[in-house]
């Protein structure tokens, strides 16, 4: 299909097919996102990233993204400098920013928001998160990884285990790539959560109905020997009591320790990001950092190639990407990345 | 007269052969805001867009008229983060940052700053709203989409018939548009608000004393039979008591069923923006967005031409914009727009 | 010394020669900070400019730096958009960030966030300040001022006299700049301020312990017949009482009188800025504006080229800057400047 002009708006928007045409123009980013290479396909086109939720890493990404394809980024952040705030209409917003812009990145905090701006704009939406709904590209960036990591072993999505860990009910990241993987061929899920947060039935009706196995368990220990662990962030602020949320919390902390004892010897360790660090959740200790199948910054460098990829598909520049390549005189980093 | 390094503070600063210069080349730069074409004639400059006060459309509005013209973007939003906060001066902040600029565009909440800044500033300056002062860029704007308009149906200004309606006390676009109407001959105002917002007297004697015939009613039927119909906010915070704007408000909404019944079949629309869409306001309803006489968007895209015109005079640069132009490889909804 | 890859952390890192290698390409900067040259040798190169504490003004001169260098800036502005707040750890924010940029410019509230941030990051990290410990870039800047302003009289900075003003406890940049002017021979530092704001003891042995001279005093007439005079802001918010910072402020107030009767004819005035310019203040009056000596604005200045020296250097291109030069077509007061 072409995306030309299209919005990104949900993960539903996707089959094998369209995914796959998404992740070979990602896999064809690397070069400039390592900057080997340097393209001005996008020269002179504005991105305006709308973020009236803060968010530092997924702005930060969508802005990076365009920059490297040779745009540029305008911006605003949260919803205090935003004529909504005097009662303006999702739909003169988009009018009048989409007027400015070639294509437009989104995050709101309302469900439904992103889709319904998208209805007034006259350049392409992608949704970089509408509350507790849809992120689509975090699905995509999630699915994307999963699939290089398992390649790397000479696997594939068909027929491979994950598990998921964690917050279940309230977490988007875990229910929009649960949405993706429903499209593949024999998947193992292992849904491991307190009982309070476990994953919404309609989703697991959802994956049982399209053929894979599902296990439901409240029990870490003895469940994780799968291909890949999607840990997520318990959200004490969920819980009746925080004294009752650090009670599960105990259980589902992963660290090098746990993994040398209950996952395979090439688990790939995943996480939405960001984790949380501080000592009474510490869900992804640090000391798997060292542990080369800890994949959640492979996880952001490949946000990176999905996001360069929806805006060159949606603005229909896909194949000609490498027609206005430049030098890349300055020395960076990223080669060994 | 030359434009070249001066500060853009007041439409005082205009008279009908600088609006035309003006006008000319935001007219010019129609190909490159449409991105039909691509001009890199600022490539390398860097515009400071100061917004000391939030606003997202202004803002926005400023930095993507600077990109489309190859130039760079630093800004500043609120006042938080400004060192004015630890007793810098207007002169100082000015100097420094001008010392990084190449122009700046600046709006702050209070009457008369932006003006002591510019005396401090090594560059141009843009007023982009000084506190309920002056706000140049969009009366010029409103006036540039008044010119286009009429056009379209054989008009000009000199002769036209303009209905104000709604809060002319304390909007300061009306303010500013009915001083450069001044400037052209034969206007009919008809000043359409509640007495209590009633156009101050000063500018109703100034159009007066230019020979302008001026109509005052508090009665919106019957009085819209004009060739524009410039629609304002009612800003119930001035009003004593929210039930008292609530009776002002209910008599100078605009809808579909009024336009039928009291405008010209041709009257043109238009509204500084943002509108308020929510239902106790809704000075102009959503069943005017299929009205092709509804101007308003097309303000905010006149906002960008205008915008990118003073940029190109303040810095001499008007006459040469052709001279960069590169290829535009991306597809962009503006071509139609 | 090569510094590509390099962090830049602390004034500690310099001696003598990695600091004339700073200023070396710092001037070599000077063409295309004056607009008089364009160079595009950072082309596609990302900024990561992360001000987790508010800064209007070295937020900017970063930005403007990297631009003026042709590359990108993406930004944060403040704690609430970040993901710290989420309990991430420093470590994996500077993994993620620096997976999108090439170089991160960082200011932080809290001492030793910066060097934590950098051991996180894959790319150069420049520190902008992290709280009360260090602001190496406005250190060099400074110095590099110094070296300037007295190289315009014929005098170096060996043998000079400075003497430094105000609140020299609390002030970060007399510490720093102290800490550099160690590493050259024979200053004469006389340390000005009430004695409750004494230079720290440590700070005044170090200078004493490297052959410096120091005279210390509480008072101002007849100590300001140095080479320059590093003006500081009294800050009242470290004062038991306002009653008692005003008893201090009032005598160390300089203005055109004081210079005149106490000053050398060309001693040259200097401070980090901003200065507070309220009645009850003014540490340095607006009637010094037009005393040829004030230097404040040209350390701003010259922020812009030593920044740019960083970002070269950081990234290993400072001796090919000018391979990737292109036209200026604009016109730019800075020409003159």
């Amino acid at each position: 299909m072409s995306f030309k002009g299209e919005h990104i708006l949900s993960v539903s928007q996707f089959d094998r097919d369209t995914i796959q045409q998404v992740f070979h123009i990602a896999r064809n980013m690397q070069p400039y996102a390592s900057r080997q290479k340097r393209t001005k396909v996008l020269e002179g086109a504005i991105l305006g990233n709308l973020f009236f939720e803060p968010s530092t890493r997924t702005r930060v990404s969508f802005g990076c993204a365009f920059n490297l394809l040779g745009g540029e980024v305008r911006e605003t952040t949260g919803m205090e400098s935003s004529a909504l705030s005097k009662g303006e209409s999702l739909f003169d917003t988009a009018r009048v920013i989409s007027s400015y812009s070639d294509v437009i990145a989104m995050r709101h905090p309302q469900a439904g928001s992103v889709a319904e701006f998208a209805e007034g704009s006259r350049v392409p939406v992608l949704n970089g998160g509408d509350g507790a709904n849809e992120h689509p590209t975090q699905a995509l960036l999630d699915l994307f990884t999963i699939e290089r990591e398992l390649a790397a072993s000479g696997q594939c999505i068909d027929g491979m285990h994950i598990a998921m860990v964690g917050d279940l009910k309230f977490g988007r990241t875990v229910h929009s790539l649960s949405k993706l993987l429903k499209l593949y061929k024999n998947v193992r899920f292992t849904l491991i959560s307190p009982n309070e947060l476990a994953m919404p039935d309609e989703i697991v009706s959802a994956i049982e109905n399209a053929g894979h196995q599902v296990s439901i368990t409240d029990v870490l220990e003895g469940n994780l020997n799968a291909d890949i662990v999607y840990q997520t962030r318990i959200q004490e602020e969920r819980f009746p009591s925080k004294a009752e949320a650090n009670l599960y919390r105990g259980k589902f902390r992963l660290n090098q320790e746990i993994y040398t004892r209950y996952c395979k010897s090439n688990t790939v360790i995943m996480h939405p990001l960001p984790r949380d660090s501080r000592q009474e959740a510490n869900e992804l200790d640090n000391d798997l950092n060292l542990n080369p199948n800890l994949a959640i910054f492979r996880q952001a460098d490949n946000g990176i190639l999905v996001r360069m990829a929806l805006f060159a598909l949606t603005l229909g520049v896909e194949n000609i990407v490498g027609n206005y390549e430049c030098a890349v005189p300055w020395y960076s980093n990223k080669h060994s990345g």
